[in-house]
């Protein structure tokens, strides 16, 4: 048999995928020129997204259009921004900038997106564990961390998180919302990267952060993020950062330095393909969920067939990937033996803060790019190395 | 008669200048989903610009494709991410992050570019001005200051200058290149925004900073900023970072933590608009200074004709601006004059640090803008106004 060359390491869009967005790319030039409210979208000006798109997000979003900023193609970039700026000049209500604070920690729901982690390394917060339930983050140890003054901001993937695929409960975000950290300047970064990748008739649904926390008299606290990557193109599609009134006055005060102004003429574009409609924005998703399912479907498939009683994992209803628990120990030879017959998965460990899993067991499968023959291939050569290993 | 409504405050391309690149927006689809390097620019990966457009833009800025990083549409952006870098982690030769070395000072020719003061004023470095001759910043101040330890920076629009429209001159860039300064950790900041932008036949000629500091062994000391933003469309357009191997190789580390790239489809947009060819490019520029010539001519004649031994004026051949100085004392008043009479100005004192013109004496024209019957409307007003507050 020829070495195989299959890459099943990140979480992108496949072929099909990205062919449903391809009329985006042929919106009449004409269309693209101004938006509905008269605004020239090829010309400088308006400093966070054209009215239009705070109002289609903000619907998308269930939050006030006034309370979307737009950036952007790379939600992961707000998220880095937000950060850098919170080193550099606080949060804007008078406390020290971060930055000249000493030591600071950040609590990390594991498994998790590796990105995140690494945004927290680099800026050299202590990253805390919080191993992920099925309801979310273990509740108990977040809420006793946040009594550490120290502890400043909290990674999240509510809906469909990378990589269990699992949905925060409602008890978990009215938890998070009513969250009384000890830091006045502690933050919830909330990426809500998946909020309507859904894969399965069973959906699932995730309370609303924001009006929790504004219930919950805490409306600072989050800072909610999303983006259209994976829902129109990866490399060149809209992202997002919603807050509070507070909260975005002072970002936008910065940002208003910082830039004259997201891309306009891709805000409009994207609005045109979906005809400024939520609802063939939810068929369009529909549609991305019915290319990607088959893939899922075959993945939890061989993994029952072959690894029951031997290794764990999720079944999710949406998102991008499958986590699976092998025996402790195990993690690293087997994505190693993989790599060696020719099949590249995400590197064990990469689903923890500083690349290091504990118990060497989790291993990240992302299902979407191979096409669904050389994905099961793929995946009985991941099962022969677990069996090997184990 | 009327009162006037027209805007002069701000540098945009006027409207024909804009439709000038509308066929860009009507470049097929199928032309932009694969780079002629077979990269898919719908989807994930390339960091910091596909290879093609290093390639262009090296060619249009003559250095090496592989010392430039492609960016979003804004340049500005760039700039600001590049201190708020430097002020987190430093400029990465083990210096210690510029955020945590105290009170730390800029260099800022005057008058100058209002939005780079506004980020050095924000990062809170005390800026020292420096008058622009017509060579340049004055070089044996810059020469004393470069001295001091805590000079980290120094702000210059080397090419057509905002507002002057004054271009370096080869001596300038030469001593800029051989610059000794106390800081190993001090940048020159490049922002050649106006490369290609020439009005007039006679063009103005820019040395290369960038073989210069070569040439004088100080290769990290300049980061090269540039656009197309007034090439094609300002709200949606490219830009980019140049700069030695040594400091790029320092910020693509950081850069990978903070996006996972910039967008590849609107990189291959340009490209296919100008079919990958620097003298398509060049043909584009043409066209737009032919545009906006005749504005300059009104704005120049006017000036000539009414205000000869009252005010003095920069004649540019390229750029968005005419500088303006008036009798000491008088700018404020002018501007408040014009306002009365429905013609906005840039605020007297914007071309300074702080907003402040000691001699409030300074205004910066921007023609591009209003049709040149309004335009000749409102430099009547300007007129009157200055000769009234004489």
């Amino acid at each position: 048999m020829p070495k195989l060359n299959l890459d099943m390491s990140r979480g992108k869009p496949c072929a099909e995928q990205l062919a449903l967005s391809d009329a985006m790319l042929a919106v009449p030039a004409e269309m693209l020129m101004k938006t509905p409210a008269g605004v020239d979208a090829r010309n400088y000006a308006v400093l966070d997204g054209i009215d239009e798109m705070k109002t289609f997000l903000g619907e998308l979003m269930d939050i006030p259009a006034k309370n979307i900023s737009v950036g952007g193609n790379s939600s992961l970039n707000l998220m880095f921004d937000a950060i850098a700026r919170y080193m550099v000049f606080g949060t804007g209500n008078g406390e020290t900038p971060w930055g000249q604070q000493g030591k600071l920690k950040w609590i990390c729901p594991v498994p998790g997106y590796d990105r995140h982690f690494g945004i927290t390394e680099l800026f050299g917060f202590e990253m805390v564990c919080v191993p992920m339930t099925a309801a979310g983050p273990d509740m108990d140890m977040v809420e006793q961390l946040v009594k550490d003054p120290s502890v400043k901001g909290m990674w999240n993937i509510p809906k469909y998180q990378n990589p269990t695929g699992i949905t925060y409960s409602d008890e978990t975000v009215r938890r998070i919302a009513n969250l009384k950290p000890a830091a006045s300047d502690f933050r919830v970064f909330w990426d809500n990267a998946y909020f309507a990748h859904d894969i399965y008739e069973t959906q699932d649904s995730l309370l609303n952060i924001f009006t929790e926390c504004e219930k919950a008299g805490n409306p600072d606290l989050p800072l909610i993020f999303s983006s259209l990557s994976k829902v129109t193109f990866p490399g060149a599609a809209i992202s997002c950062l919603a807050s509070s009134d507070n909260n975005l006055a002072h970002i936008r005060k910065i940002l208003s330095m910082q830039t004259i102004g997201s891309d306009k003429v891709n805000q409009l574009r994207h609005l045109r393909f979906f005809d400024f409609s939520t609802e063939n924005f939810y068929a369009h998703m529909k549609k991305m969920g019915e290319v990607i399912r088959p893939k899922f479907d075959a993945v939890l498939e061989i993994l029952d067939r072959r690894l029951k009683g031997v290794a764990s994992w999720t079944v999710p209803n949406g998102g991008y990937f499958v986590s699976i628990d092998l025996p402790n120990g195990t993690a690293k030879s087997v994505v190693a033996k993989c790599k060696e017959q020719g099949v590249i998965f995400t590197p064990a460990g990469a689903t923890f803060p500083y690349g290091d899993d504990p118990n060497d067991s989790n291993i990240r499968i992302a299902p979407t790019v191979p096409p669904t023959g050389e994905l099961v291939q793929a995946m009985e050569v991941f099962c022969d190395c677990v069996l090997e290993c184990k």
